[in-house]
């Protein structure tokens, strides 16, 4: 596709006249504070110019406007915290909010030992439909608690663009999880919200298919996007799911976003999260997502995956050292 | 989990209490005509007995409602059409609907040729937010008028819970897609729906999850679920996907609900559909889907998969011998 | 890669003579009692004129000698059975070969029920040392005797090379096992026997390397080889392996060598077994494979998965009817 | 099983006629310079107690010698470097020895660089028939002299145990490739040999084969044993293969024997090797294999994923780093 980025101001109209007059097609997005236009196929919108006209851009990438083929590595800010700077961000907090006790408790943890986001779960997508299946909205409540109280911006899970409006306010980043990285009208929704997204890979997906639910997001308007990988559908069974540190890389070169990654899914046993995080820093994730319980063995989802917040301390020291060592700061 | 089958319009308040006292839980189901509650942990509820029940089953597969321990083969009905009966039931049409004389026309060729329902996509999830998306609601009275015209149920896929109201009236039967099949939220609203549902098993789902996903429809009280495997992730990238016919008579080894396939999708190829149908029905699928376009070179989405009319004409005489020779009609 | 065919009785010292002269390489194999000569890489080969070729093809695989580019559908004689014909070819016989009683009863068994071919293995490839690693040269001799008895050829699995002596003229066909699908001295010591060989997939491999190990058997002049999908590695465990009746089509579509199936080792389960079987067969496959023990659930091996004599009896029944309605005999 | 450990010297005899007493098998051992006897069944074997034996263990993993819960972590000699301790050992070297110049230079440079072990490719396993299949006892002979002159023990790949008397004298340390990773026969072949052995993961098997393939090189002997997770096959493709962190992971808290990685492989493309690298080392890898080659564009085997020398220096730089801030030296 051809990328024209438009002068600051500048009225498109001609353009797309232009565009038109040799049967290109094309989109328009505000993003990033400039207006672009993508037009198609190749062949046609390359030959077209116009004064409105910036920079023209032939992307070769299926998801022109995730590549970073047009565009230096983007921050994405979540409250004061950066996402995609030197800064290893840390994003840590329950699988499922279970009260307030445990939330707060958990926030207070995570903070203490260097956390920089808090993640909890309200709405959680369960494989069975007689799993707890989260506390909603009142959830939500008990996380904005929770991070106010502890200086923490709060990440959680949207299972249904009908929730939105419960969000607004109560969340400072959205996640989009791995069930739902392939359902295009939840994207669509979402890319219409002005907050910062975090969009886990589908355990089935390839790296272009996850980049490509990132251009939903994007083509909506909303660049505010941190990609995450959390383990795919492989052979292996030793492990929950295999986290595919290979395609971490791959979507970091392939994207201005920052790309981070949730070890503690994968891994599907606490003996295995500090490992699979220390080779997602060491790799170069901008983010990692650990998840953290007071009392992991009575937590009323995955259990066997969360730490404890002494095992979270000695976590956070190893991966602060880990940080320095490859020229990062946590 | 406990399986408590009750007596016709008996009052399930008694056998409510005995749960409680024994610190059990339940969820009340109204299934196939019947009322039922499933009740957990096994070690509390096995001992509860009640004058309103009729049966009480020990479920061992944590699908309980989809499982086959309780139930016989169910029939699931479809306009006219029996699905999991004797009758190996194609259900055949273009990947999108087009335009109305694409869908009258294919609906009149796949109506000829044998063909028990007619098939459309209206609304299209794409991995790409550049590919065509569907005509949406449009699509659908076209469906409708092309399956009228051709005396052939219709079904189509749904993607989104608030684009329900819009498929009323206008199709027999909802298919919920491969990359909504862990779209649990999707799931409960057309479990509460009166609709058939075609449910596909997600690329990257185990057998076990597919069933999960079918747990959720059955959960909500519609029983009226057909499954239908369409291929998974494989490292094979010669097919599109990999049609797991191992996986698809597991899946009908384990459930009262019937069971088909989509050869369509994991051939990716024109010239593997055919081999793919009859291997499924084979195994026994008791549904098939075909994709069939009068002009597949020019669709507008997988193109590459989609038979010709005479093509399809073809693998219908072969499907029909095959169907005689294992005892089935068609 | 430029195939050279010659003319019978041609002198290739010319051709090579031509070919030095562009700089081309080249190989000379000896395949279906025809000289070949394969020459790379194509821009300078495809110049090369010869009176001594009676035909030049330019191929487009990586795998020349196997492709279908040059040549029909190849038939494969295995004492007196054809494979790659109208007939469907079964092979029968246990995992392993365990004493003398237990060979001779089930080759009688299935000779009655109709296979033409037993198959059993001595040298047993097992994935834990301690696992029943065969009888060895001393199963030969069984297997020998049994085949003789009923009247059916041998076929049985070589896993070194040094075995080989071992073979001649006890087995009338060797196979190669999924473990040893890459083992390249292997298959080039198994290329330069004149036995036929029957080649199964590695559970890791693609159909293009799979076509390549077919590959390096001719190379070294054997095309007396079929090639046996077995089923692949994948994230599914409900079945033991994936029987990717896709790509054994894909493999079908692309080599002149028959290609059949081993329905037993991906189905894990006896149960299993007989719709997989089906499948193949309606998918095309030119020879199935099926385990048959006199007491499967004393075997030593693969216990769960081998049929008893009754129920192989009902399968061909099955196969027969099926082979049937598809135009094929058993 | 039950691990009978004897004390030095003793006669095991009578162990053994108790076992037989008891109708227990076992199999006898010397490994690390102690007698052992594996006996099952468990509960017969268990019961046997003897004078001759120092500890009685019961193992529960399908792979009782290489399984940790005998044996605390073995250091794993090779010339003069150790494995399994606290460095960090980088083996380095082209994928292919192709003439003198190409591995003196290489040996070199690894050396100054930091390497341990200088490794390269004399018997190549390749896919394809017609790619070069490597310099056999030629490449043997350069590969030691460049050892030599660089100061480095040398590791190179045995693909026939025919071919092991040409590696004696010449090769500290045999490796046993991904394509043999389940060729039984040499790896009992190899077992008897005293070399150590880095014995690499198949792409299609689990951490429980790979684990029973190094049991069976103990069970014959050969306990200096470096397990070597070199990338699994999956549905991703943006890689070559998919570097399976978390199995390694897992391999490490099963096993007393070293366990490393080969980033390269999996890789697949230079720009994803030094993350790759880093990511195994910050997991734990004991060892990490890293191809080098003086200009990779020439090579003529995966010339795509093997580093320059300025490239693999700033390599060292970086895991030097990274290992220093997890405790460890390199």
């Amino acid at each position: 596709m051809i990328l024209f980025i438009l002068k600051e101001g500048a009225d498109p109209r001609e353009l797309k006249e232009r565009l038109a007059s040799v049967s290109a097609s094309w989109k328009e997005v505000s993003l990033y504070g400039m207006s672009l236009i993508l037009a198609w196929p190749d062949e046609y919108a390359a030959k077209v110019s116009d004064q409105s006209v910036v920079s023209k851009v032939k992307t070769t990438k299926p998801y022109p406007l995730a590549s970073n083929e047009w565009k230096e590595k983007t921050l994405v800010e979540v409250g004061n915290v950066e996402i995609g700077g030197k800064r290893v961000v840390v994003a840590a907090g329950p699988c499922a909010v279970e009260d307030e006790q445990q939330v707060v408790e958990t926030a207070q943890a995570v903070k203490r030992a260097g956390a920089a986001l808090f993640r909890g779960g309200a709405y959680k997508p369960r494989t069975s439909p007689y799993s707890f299946q989260g506390l909603g909205e009142e959830g939500l409540k008990l996380l904005r608690r929770a991070g106010d109280e502890a200086g923490l911006p709060v990440v959680s899970e949207v299972v249904d663009p009908r929730d939105l409006p419960a969000f607004k306010g109560k969340t400072d980043m959205l996640q989009i999880g791995a069930r739902n990285a392939q359902n295009f009208q939840l994207l669509k929704d979402v890319g219409r919200i002005g907050l910062p997204v975090l969009l886990k890979r589908g355990m089935g997906n390839t790296v272009e298919e996850w980049l490509l639910s990132a251009e939903y997001l994007l083509s909506e308007g909303n660049g505010r996007v941190v990609l995450c990988e959390r383990g795919i559908r492989t052979f292996e069974r030793s492990t929950r799911f295999t986290l595919d540190v290979g395609g971490m890389v791959v979507a970091r070169q392939s994207t201005h976003l920052p790309v981070g990654a949730d070890p503690s899914h994968p891994a599907g046993r606490r003996e295995l999260v500090h490992a699979l995080t220390l080779a997602a820093v060491a790799a170069g994730a901008d983010l990692v997502i650990v998840e953290v319980h007071p009392n992991p063995e009575r937590a009323k989802s995955d259990s066997e995956q969360q730490l404890t917040f002494d095992s979270f301390r000695l976590l956070m020291n190893r991966v602060t050292a880990l940080a320095k060592a490859i020229g990062r700061d946590i």
